[in-house]
């Protein structure tokens, strides 16, 4: 049974973590899973929406305590070894950001520490009306700082203060309200509005999707007439496609675009 | 009738997007007689607050597709045009931003696509209950990347994210939860409400308003020492305004200041 | 009786502005003291949390117009020492930042102007539900330009832009949903309140909520990439401190850390 179970629908790419009997924590082995599995998504044109989900009780916990802490016996004490894992991890998380496809957390249970720093590095989540969400690792001593930076880049930024020096567990409603989360549904519906999602995402123009998420992540760090002056470029390009001018047409002939070709 | 009506009450000066039998489309032709009205307010000291408002059924429905579609006809199949159409739309949105005086989106029926861009792009907005916004491209294979540039500077990073992938419709109420608008009103005090903000800005010294405006947005995008260095400059500024001198002891003597001068 | 009252509970110290009769207005002689106690805490390894609360009938209605006005009648028409002032009260803003614990506004009655900026430049804030919020200095002509810089960081752009441009008193819960404070409590609950959250980050391990809270700010100023080179360098330091590998040891053995070493 693999650490990291992927399953396509059509043209969205399912990823289940799998670890469920230790919480699915972001181990090395779930890390690099992860990582192979982006690689391969971002070369693949077939897949147009990538839902992540987690097996058993919760979506995540978070890192791998027992094996960072014997990260801990090398002779620099684990120096080399977490300054790797944190690496890769962020290579992760915003590899996610990087995917041309859109990637949607279908969370339940917990989201906690990395997990919901998984949660935030996705483009958009669902979440169970009981799902909770925490960037608890102050209570043990480590600060959620890496998680952070994901999460800083979601809420206001009081709120993520609260989170990350209290380690409150926050209820779905709540999280939706700060905007880390998009939907709340109840248990049951939970994989079917994850799915509703990626599918209305996966019938866009896969071009279209690709440019402008790449562009809204890049916009996002520059000054407002830079953001224009790449936005403007990107829309350009975006027209000069031949099957936008086919969306574009059949709009104003009010019929179906022809996307096959 | 001109495309774009002025109408001026008092120190405010009421535009109205006037195509309504196309949805009052930014096509070459608004966006030029925005622009010149820009112009013009940029340089009108009477004027202290400006309303945008649009005629008929809808607020504005986004670019002028079928504009858009006869641009293809040139030998560049529309390159040249379409740089130019989204650099003169920039123009325009950051001249929203620009001008002095407050600027006021009053919006009922539906603002999409670059017409969503307009309302977020204006300084505040007003809404009717029934009012519904969208980053709608992506529909016809055209991603609002223009458009997302004043949408993430208005929401949370996810709901976004949502709006431009899946081109959803959002309803009044949602966009005043997510950040996009300040009020939602009934339709029948729609004008009322607008009109009471716009002059709530207009009462107040307009150098004051001019001069913090400007810096609202230049600091917006400085790191924090930075801003307070250029902020702190403002506050003198405006502190040796004779009027502002004026405006705080009529404050301390419980009198009303005399700002005729 | 001194101007800032300080009462250490634990490892909590209670900053309290007093001096109600004038509303414990940010006075040269305030920010002094403000600025005092926040260089003895930067350096006062006993104390885990700040709760800053304000005594009387108010928390804080900013600066002191009348020691303002008195400074009109310099030869520069006051420039040097507005220029002076704000600098002092930007020190004493970003100062709150940088303090080594978080700082907690307790705020009942009105935080207007600089004292809205005093509660927007705390971490966070816990305030009853009859609090009321303005950044009201554009009512007598004194845009509130430095307020902003803290405000903007706290609120979403349209929200922030009403407050500074109407002068508009906000009710707590609304201000709340904006983003800029944590917790609305019912008056006779909230220095309960206020202490609870004190507490329970002062419960924590201060080192990481140190490291933690420095690289909060410091990310928040970078793109995505340097934000993670630099939080993923804190979270190595973190875990090579010796109560986090207890702390991680003890959650893992179910037993509660052994951090009185």
């Amino acid at each position: 049974m693999a650490i990291l179970e992927r399953h396509d629908t059509g043209p969205v790419a399912h990823l289940r973590l799998n670890a469920p009997e230790r919480l699915n924590p972001l181990s090395d082995a779930m890390l690099a899973a992860l990582q192979e599995q982006i690689d391969a998504l971002s070369q693949d044109q077939m897949i147009r929406a990538v839902v992540i989900s987690g097996a058993g009780k919760v979506f995540c916990a978070g890192h791998d305590l027992r094996e960072m802490q014997a990260g801990r016996q090398a002779e620099d004490k684990g120096a080399a070894y977490f300054a790797d894992l944190f690496e890769r991890c962020a290579r992760v998380m915003t590899g996610l950001t990087r995917l041309p496809q859109p990637v949607i957390a279908q969370v339940h249970g917990i989201a906690a520490a990395a997990g919901c720093q998984l949660v935030a590095s996705c483009d958009m989540a669902v979440a169970t009306e009981d799902a909770r969400f925490a960037v608890n690792g102050v209570n043990i001593g480590l600060f959620c700082s890496t998680p952070m930076v994901a999460l800083t880049r979601n809420l206001p930024r009081k709120q993520a203060f609260e989170m990350l020096t209290t380690g409150r567990f926050v209820p779905a409603a709540e999280a939706q309200a700060m905007g880390l989360i998009n939907r709340v549904v109840p248990e049951a519906e939970l994989p079917a509005a994850a799915m509703a999602l990626a599918e209305s995402v996966a019938a866009k123009l896969p071009q279209a999707v690709k440019i402008g998420k790449e562009a809204f992540y890049a916009q996002a760090e520059l000054p407002l007439d830079a953001a224009y002056a790449l936005a403007g470029g990107v829309m350009v390009e975006n027209m000069l496609e031949h099957d936008t001018d086919e969306g574009i047409s059949a709009f104003l002939e009010k019929r179906k675009p022809d996307w096959s070709a």
